[in-house]
């Protein structure tokens, strides 16, 4: 486990080299609780790593007295496992996830990505209507502000799973054809491909946020819950705007991939 | 601000289309405490757009009085702006913040990206030294688990302040050389490339995680905040391993940018 590397805590006895010595940071030293936070994750991964997905994670009282801490230790090693999705609540109690899904950071739709990671995509439509353009939408799909455009909002599902709420800004005039033409189950990106629109190139901006309760709600998650946002704008050929996609992904069941070359 | 779009809100009177409308989910409708986050987080985005960067923000007791709403209220509104990087903590008070920096996600260093977004890079040195390979680092720099292998870990900063942290794995054997020409408060990518190392491909995995207590400690932060977690693994033109990098962001200061073509 990345997060759990240990090797980095406390000062290191055995630095051979001369350079920087005199910029080094003083680490965490103070406090026996780091150390022992530590040791509890560790052997938590190591218990983890014989359970197979979907077996149950022994109690925090259990664990508690397995490794002679306090309950408080375990609890805040088990949320860090829940946020990294390593563990997911199952009923009243607690079992061992599957593990993230990858995502390609790629001009190619969820869908494609789900499916080459094994998992079966889906959705649920939220919303869609027609929408004045605010003025980041507006900037994006070369509109002024105010005109209407069409806003579809889906539920991104992988094997059934709440994985992340996509709302997409088409440009109305260009693709008001997908009202009578497109079943919002299905990719999108496969739709406006099939109506000759080629993407060509999209900018895609990746931060992390905390989810709104409306949010958190639709993702059936809390709101102290790390999310990955991402803004997407793609173009055609001709560099017209095809569509501003902002959209919020549940930061345990997914991370993204990028290929990058010189 | 896009977190706060209230417009998908509850359900729309409007849709005129008729595709899927059996799969709409019902949206949020319960409960009058959404509509008054809503309300209070429009008109402190509001608010914050007529201060500068610097300005001090508003007591959470006297937003309160001027909203009419609960000081819990406010206090949740501040702490999502707070992780969205919108205003930051100073001294015993809160002001307005400058806006995230920006970096792309492509080969090129932490320090040329922070210097085009207009910000001057800078690195404080953690730790330095050789480290028998996990399991992961050695299979990304293709050597035997246990070998020994050259950990550099810096805090990244930008203007003063601390972005990130991160851990870079080096096969000791080919960049031995570094531990006597390499000042670790430069750029490591200009010192691997001035060995006439050639930086041609890389995959990047970006999740986003909360921080250890130790590493929320060296970032300056709580361990409630949520991060961006990067991995990279660089290789040359051979295809031979040049890196493993762990580097872990501040949400509330940093998002990357991908620019994808087909």
């Amino acid at each position: 486990m990345e997060t759990t590397d240990a090797a980095g805590v406390g000062a290191r006895k055995d630095r051979a080299h001369g350079y920087g010595e005199s910029q080094v940071v003083p680490t965490v030293s103070g406090g026996e609780r780091l150390p022992k936070a530590y040791r509890v994750r560790t052997e938590l991964d190591s218990i983890l790593g014989e359970l197979s997905e979907g077996d149950p994670v022994p109690s925090e009282r259990e664990l508690a007295l397995r490794f002679g801490v306090a309950r408080e230790t375990v609890r805040q090693a088990l949320r860090d496992l829940l946020v990294e999705g390593r563990i997911r609540r199952k009923g009243r109690g607690t079992v061992v996830s599957h593990p993230k899904m990858v995502q390609p950071l790629s001009l190619r739709s969820y869908t494609e990505g789900a499916i080459r990671f094994g998992r079966t995509p889906g959705r649920l439509l939220v919303d869609w209507s027609d929408t004045p353009a605010d003025e980041n939408t507006a900037r994006d799909l070369g509109v002024a502000v105010g005109t209407p455009v069409m806003h579809l909002e889906r539920i991104l599902l992988a094997d059934g799973e709440r994985i992340g709420l996509e709302s997409t800004f088409l440009p109305l005039e260009r693709f008001a054809d997908l009202r009578e033409t497109y079943d919002p189950a299905t990719s999108l990106y496969a739709a406006v491909r099939a109506t000759g629109v080629v993407y060509t190139a999209a900018t895609e901006r990746i931060e992390t946020v905390l989810a709104s309760p409306r949010e958190a709600h639709l993702l059936e998650c809390t709101t102290a819950l790390p999310m990955l946002l991402l803004h997407r704008r793609s173009v055609d050929a001709e560099g017209m705007p095809i569509e501003r996609v902002r959209a919020l992904y549940r930061g345990d069941r997914i991370a993204f991939e990028a290929a990058l070359r010189e």
